[in-house]
Formats: C-alpha cells, structure tokens, sequence
C-alpha cells in the first residue's frame, strides 16, 4: 500500500523559530521580553540608540542556521517517517540566506530526510499531499488536503482548522 | 476561469546549461569541445595537469548565476504568464551555492515571476500541474498532469512524451 503523504512547514512547526527572536532580543538588549510582546514590537531599540526590527534578523546570516528544534519533533519525525512519506515544504525564497542554512539545519537534525524531500516555496497550494502541518491560515485554507493547524502565537484566535498544539499532539493523531 | 498551470523547470529549459558546460571547458582549459563529446567525459585534463570534473564545476559559486537564458524564453515566458499561472520548479537542493543564485537569476532574467511561484525540490511528483515542462523523464514520468519534453542532448533517445524542441515549440503547443 501506497504511505500517505505528510507536507510539513519548518518555521516555529519543526523549528523553535519564535524563541530565536526571544534569544535575539536577549542577546542584543540585554533584556528579556516575551515572545508575545516582543512579536507585536515593530522596532527593537539597541543599546546605542539606534533602532532594528524582527525583520531585520531574518535578513542576518545565521538567523535560521542556530534555530532549536522544536521539543520532541526529531524523536516522532523518526516515527512519522516509518509511517508516511514525508516532504519538508518551507518558505524560504523571501531570505536569500534562509535557504542554505534551512537545508544544513535539515541535515544536522533531520538526516534521515532526504533532500529530495524537501521543498522551498512560497505558495504551498501547488503541493498535493494528505496533510500539511503548517502554523500559517494562509496556507492552510488553501491546501486540498486536512490541514493541520501547529499553534503558534500568532494563530490562538483561528478556529478553522484541527488544531494540534505541539508534537506529542501529531503523535497521537498519525502514529 | 481559473488559469491552468504550467510548472517550468529550469536546467536546460529556461537556462541553456548544457551550454555553460562548454564555456566553463572552453575558459579552463582553452579548448573548444561540442557539449556532445563533454557530457560524456568523465574527467576533464586542465593545462596544470591536474583533472577536474563537470560535477566539480557545478558546486562552484558562480556557475548558476552566469548561465544563459534560452533562447526565446523570455519573450515567449511573458506572454505564457499572461494565460497560465507558472510555477518554476527546479531542483536545486544538491547544489548549496546554487539556490540563491538561481532565485537571483530568476530575479534578474524573470522578473515578471514572484519569489512565491518559485519552487526548489528535489522530486517532483508532489507539484500539482497541468502541465511540466522538463528534460527529464524522471519528473516527467512521475507527474499527473501533461507531460511535455524540453529537448536536450541526453533525452534525443525519448520516444514516450510529446517533445518541445524549443520556446518556439512550446509557444506553438500553449499560446
């Protein structure tokens, strides 16, 4: 029998990305603040006056390089991968540097996907699959397959979609 | 109505690769070769003696950004645009330096196709079409929609898809 097939996003679903905002942050004020508040600040004052934005960061080599894993998410993609056939499927033409780093990232964390299995885009509606794992509405809701909503900050407030609200959730729905 | 898609691949359809080959064996060891006889060598002499290979010269920054569009494309592309939605679909995962450069070239020679339209994959099974264009029977034995053959020193032996032997030819078959 055919395995089905399981397109997953990378950004804050296999990759903590909203916690290396938090760490950027840190790391260049000194201060601590939330992810929750940080996301709605549109610019970060530096120490020396000068002003940077989230945006910013994403344009910087080593911004998606030094990403965490998202807790448990090697251990059930080991699983999921028996299982299914899965295609990585990340927007990543928008930061020239994103690309490189997102596959090298694969490689250290997630060997045993091939890169023949994974995909940089920006829409995600061309990818025939049976479910996509996604945190974003827009590509959820355009998707022919059952959406899977990752939470995420930015989506508590959609109701649209099967909500799974971190891996062990996945887990329990396709193992 | 919905537009029909066209999902367009890159190496030796909108960039004349085969091509860049020649001219990167022309500039390195100052000899001319037909890409008939190059693709077949498996090793290439410099003048220093040493031997070096085609593959090699694909992992070269450089190589992707300073292929030559095909002839035709662009004008022939512009008017596809008008009718289909395009995707460009292009592997470029095994090659590190070679997706910001391709993403770059596109930018350049393309400008008309958003960065969200542009897909790099390894296979291509998973891309929802109506039609591929490519020069591998790999893709295009894979994918559901039609499948046409851009025509290339290594496919002349194909009998199992309908051919384009060029822009032309396919401005003939989809305008």
């Amino acid at each position: 029998m055919m395995k089905q097939r399981l397109a997953i996003d990378m950004d804050d679903v296999l990759a903590d990305t909203a916690s290396r905002f938090v760490e950027y942050y840190q790391t260049r004020t000194g201060n601590e603040l939330s992810w929750e508040k940080l996301r709605e600040s549109s610019q970060v004052q530096l120490p020396d006056g000068t002003f940077t934005t989230l945006h910013d960061w994403v344009f910087e080599e080593g911004f998606f390089r030094g990403i965490k894993v998202m807790p448990d998410a090697q251990e059930i993609m080991k699983k999921l991968h028996e299982k299914y056939e899965i295609f990585i499927v990340s927007a990543a033409m928008e930061f020239p540097y994103s690309m490189k780093e997102k596959l090298e990232w694969m490689q250290e964390h997630f060997p045993f996907i091939d890169w023949r299995f994974i995909v940089f885009c920006g829409h995600k509606y061309m990818i025939k699959a049976d479910y996509l794992i996604d945190d974003h509405e827009r590509n959820l809701s355009t998707f022919e397959g059952t959406p899977l909503l990752f939470t995420a900050q930015h989506n508590l407030h959609i109701q649209d979609f099967t909500r799974v609200n971190n891996w062990q959730e996945v887990a329990e729905m396709l193992l």
